[in-house]
């Protein structure tokens, strides 16, 4: 026996108990490829919310009837698959239950003896923390003694960024909304971090940078965008990771500077986290050295138990988080 | 003596007689270093406008009192440079005048002798050819196969892109404005040519692509490019060259379609013709066996005369021209 978050139906806005309920259910014998999971900590992300509606987009949807799924760590305590031995931490996309049966399609990965707990799997040693480490330093190829500019800079993958971004010798400038994260990002070792919420963004950026910057990290294009444009120097390089500002409404961005791509030869990439899989070693285990010592941080906001997930999911809208939501089982 | 086109005063609109004149100007001795160059050819181009000005731009502004300045070619007839003899085919920017004293701050290139007429190197041996050569080729990183798409596709800039894209086995895309300039891009070999006149771009872009496209070149910016977002495949770049939709007016671009960055992963990239001044020898070894043998083709509209100079500019702004203007002295 197991038990699972299903989806009964698609929510209108935030789902609620009509919409996504915990069951029971029956254990289920291995196939060949196979194993069983428990799950010690789940993810829950705001992206999971996109796949609750039947719509095509980065990933598919969620199914009716069918458990939600999401990334997760566990323990193997059976197995019907050579590669893996009852023991082994993996990590997982069947979260959103305590027990798992995993099969290839749900892209199990033993952890990798590094050192950390297991828990960073699911951000600075995971999508987050990778996110942030191949964007900053592949797809902006960006150098020490960069000036840097990154948006969203006390989100999960922000807040990787701009301490990731400090360890190479950068200087860095982050973004947020308010100035408890504005503390926080300074907390984090930036140099300087301008509130969006107190003004509007060029004129600080063009303060906290009066030389202008080399790269800019985007997390929610728009109007950080086009002031990153604004200020660019020469060769300067943007990696564009989200533009969050503009998953909602379906509007235009109003883009002012574009055309200095051409006289500051600005070079704009889009990228994600899985392009730069034949790195994961090399990430993984720098990372973890930064983890172990203390340098990267992470804030994390842990809900105890299989049944606090929907209230941790849901905290997500509501601001209950500070940094990385997890449950723990 | 020489005669020069001088400025007279900054023009507001339009030069006209009382902005810009042709005087004699009394011999000079070289200087150690300096050359004689009697002009056989001379370029006049839209940016010679901004260079009128008292305003920083790429380039500085022409002086008060001062001859104008402009792409010229000419022979060598008296030297006080080691590097260059009497004979001697030159390029230059002392332009705007029947004979030049032409220092190192002129930049004269001695034509390589690759078998092609002199005033190729004022246009498809020269900025506007190379400037197409290596945006296509370097900057976008163009593949045979790829399918291209190219803006202002008629212009002296995308008439080569056009040909180049084509000779390297690429599908071409061109976009130009009225019945006429579409002919022409077709002529040019392009497989398909939407007219931008005719309709709002992305729908015809769309029905010309229906896979959508590799590369853009970016010639003008706005709809275009926010049309090329809309369209571009996975790993698709972009090579801005220009936004003449943006240079005139100071609106913000409306860019409806940029997110696409990230699912598409696109690269945009600015660059000017110099950034790539390494790679001149290998550009103008393969463009000369394409002039030579015909597969290059450039449009010019040629005049005739040191006093027709200002006409031949003021032409075009009024359309009198169709592809590279030329003065032939």
């Amino acid at each position: 026996m197991s038990r699972a978050w299903i989806l009964k139906s698609r929510p209108a806005g935030m789902p609620g108990p009509d919409n996504i309920a915990l069951v029971d259910l029956p254990s289920q014998p291995l196939a060949e490829g196979q194993i069983r999971v428990a799950n010690r900590w789940l993810s829950v992300d705001p992206y999971m919310r996109g796949r609750m509606n039947d719509v095509k987009s980065y990933v598919p949807p969620f199914q009716i009837g069918e458990p939600l799924q999401g990334g997760a760590v566990g323990e193997v305590i059976e197995s019907a698959n050579p590669a893996f031995a009852v023991g082994d931490k993996v990590l997982h996309m069947a979260g959103w239950r305590d027990e798992a049966v995993v099969g290839p399609e749900m892209m199990p990965q033993k952890l990798p003896a590094l050192g950390v707990p297991d828990e960073t799997f699911l951000h600075n040693m995971g999508l987050t923390g990778g996110t942030a480490y191949f964007g900053l330093l592949r797809c902006a190829a960006a150098q020490p003694g960069d000036i840097v500019f990154v948006s969203a800079a006390a989100g999960a993958v922000g807040s990787a960024v701009v301490q990731i971004a400090k360890l190479k010798g950068m200087t860095v400038i982050g973004s947020a909304g308010g100035p408890d994260k504005v503390a926080f990002v300074k907390e984090l070792g930036a140099d300087h971090c301008i509130d969006y919420k107190a003004g509007p963004v060029l004129p600080q950026l063009m303060a906290a940078a009066p030389k202008g910057i080399d790269v800019y990290f985007d997390n929610v294009g728009g109007e950080h965008l086009d002031a990153a444009f604004a200020t660019a120097r020469q060769n300067a390089r943007f990696a564009i990771c989200g533009m969050i500002d503009v998953y909602n409404d379906g509007k235009p961005q109003e883009m002012k500077y574009l055309i200095r791509t051409i006289p500051a030869r600005i070079m704009m990439r889009g990228f994600i986290y899985t392009d730069y899989m034949a790195e994961f070693p090399v990430w993984q285990q720098e990372m973890a050295g930064w983890v172990t010592s203390g340098q990267m941080k992470a804030r994390t906001t842990v809900m105890d138990g299989l049944d606090s997930t929907l209230d941790a999911f849901l905290g997500l809208f509501s601001g209950a988080n500070t940094g990385k939501m997890l449950v723990r089982l």
